[in-house]
């Protein structure tokens, strides 16, 4: 079940089990927070983009009976998501497809989705950025495969009319964000922004858009703090970990 | 020194006795979220656009050395703005203007101002929406003289390359508002929400931005709570109120 190097995770409130490996991928916060944020359709389906190890889809699972397909490019990571599915006995539910972005229509159809999930890489590709010696890091981290709009796109084409997107992002690319989904007729609407503990700037931006959804009625949810002032999980971080 | 219906309040934190009028118009939670959150130059000239009874370059006067424009357009908040001025011996750093947005630059000239801030009308001039029947209350709150884009565009104008735009306005305009800016070459460079309490959305928004600045670096300070889980303010809202 386990290759050199990786291990078992657990995420104890959705009781679920992770095949990890501090070499290659593990799941981070923001994934929890993006399975939290995610309204998610009671049946139909899901597409989860740049899923990485699959943790976002795995715990999405716990909420719903819709079918969850996830896309990853890397197939080390690939493969550590198929045998987590395996894992946790989900084959019938969700479905992990090694395939680059650009091919996502070789296998899926338009119009086909009800909601698509995405953590995608935050950090641009520039000549000059400093990315991880890892390449297995560095792909997920910076838009050397997939950049913003790519990522944007093939969301919006995936999608139903007022299908759900909702993605984790970092606030500094907020406006380019914004810009980016209306250009591919998301329009946003629920907004969260995550700040580290009480007092400091938010670092994790959590957004939903609806395709075709009209341009009113965005919302600012209650903040999230990832810490507290004694450096513990918050409280709403526990509850997504552990559970109550 | 006060007319009919007129009362004198004292915001306690900055020492500052403002001249109200329950009938007319009284200074809100918002203009001291606004003269709080904006980042005042030391010296220069400050503007502040629609006014109202002057209660934010009132309180902006004991951060600053910079000369204090005040423009309101109707004549009664005006006046007691003036008399406000006399009453704190601010006639030295502050005047108030009785002007119409749209004259602006009959009195000031363009690339003039370090700092311009705003606490403009709210809500949009539509003709099925719900108004104050007192017309000086349904001018201060809906768009009937002044819309969102007359408010940006003329500050645009009275700003110099480089200086600062603070305002408060609804999160639920979010969107058009940072449209708006950029349109008018003011790149948005830090935003704070404000939540009536822990657990609710954002009611307010507050936002800063450059004219011809970079577009890179926008950065979405602590969120600021209206009040706490009891009912009181919040301990951020008792120090801009009553201070230390």
């Amino acid at each position: 079940m386990l290759r050199k190097g990786e291990r078992i995770d657990q995420l104890y409130a959705e009781d679920i089990q992770i095949i990890q490996s501090s070499e290659v991928f593990s799941f981070s916060i923001d994934a929890v927070l993006l399975a939290n944020f995610a309204r998610v359709p009671k049946r139909g389906k899901i597409i989860d983009l740049c899923a990485g190890n699959g943790a976002i889809g795995l715990f999405l699972s716990r909420k719903t009976a819709a079918a969850i397909d996830q896309i990853e490019l890397q197939p080390r990571l690939a493969d550590m998501g198929q045998r987590s599915i395996a894992l946790n006995n989900l084959e019938e539910q969700l479905t992990m497809h090694e395939l680059d972005l650009k091919n996502t229509f070789d296998v899926f159809r338009a119009d086909s989705a009800d909601l698509v999930v995405c953590n995608p890489p935050y950090f641009k590709e520039l000549p000059a950025s400093q990315k991880n010696p890892n390449p297995h890091l560095a792909i997920a981290r910076h838009e050397i495969h997939a950049t913003l709009e790519d990522v944007v796109s093939v969301s919006a084409k995936l999608l139903k009319m007022n299908g759900r997107f909702a993605m984790v992002h970092r606030p500094d690319r907020f406006l380019e964000i914004v810009d980016c989904l209306r250009e591919n007729r998301i329009a946003p609407k629920r907004i969260q922004f995550v700040y580290p503990k009480p007092g400091k700037e938010a670092n994790t931006l959590l957004i939903e858009g609806i395709k075709d959804g009209k341009s009113e009625g965005l919302r600012f949810l209650p903040p999230l703090y990832t810490y507290d002032q004694s450096g513990s999980y918050s409280a709403d971080l526990q509850e997504m970990l552990y559970g109550n």
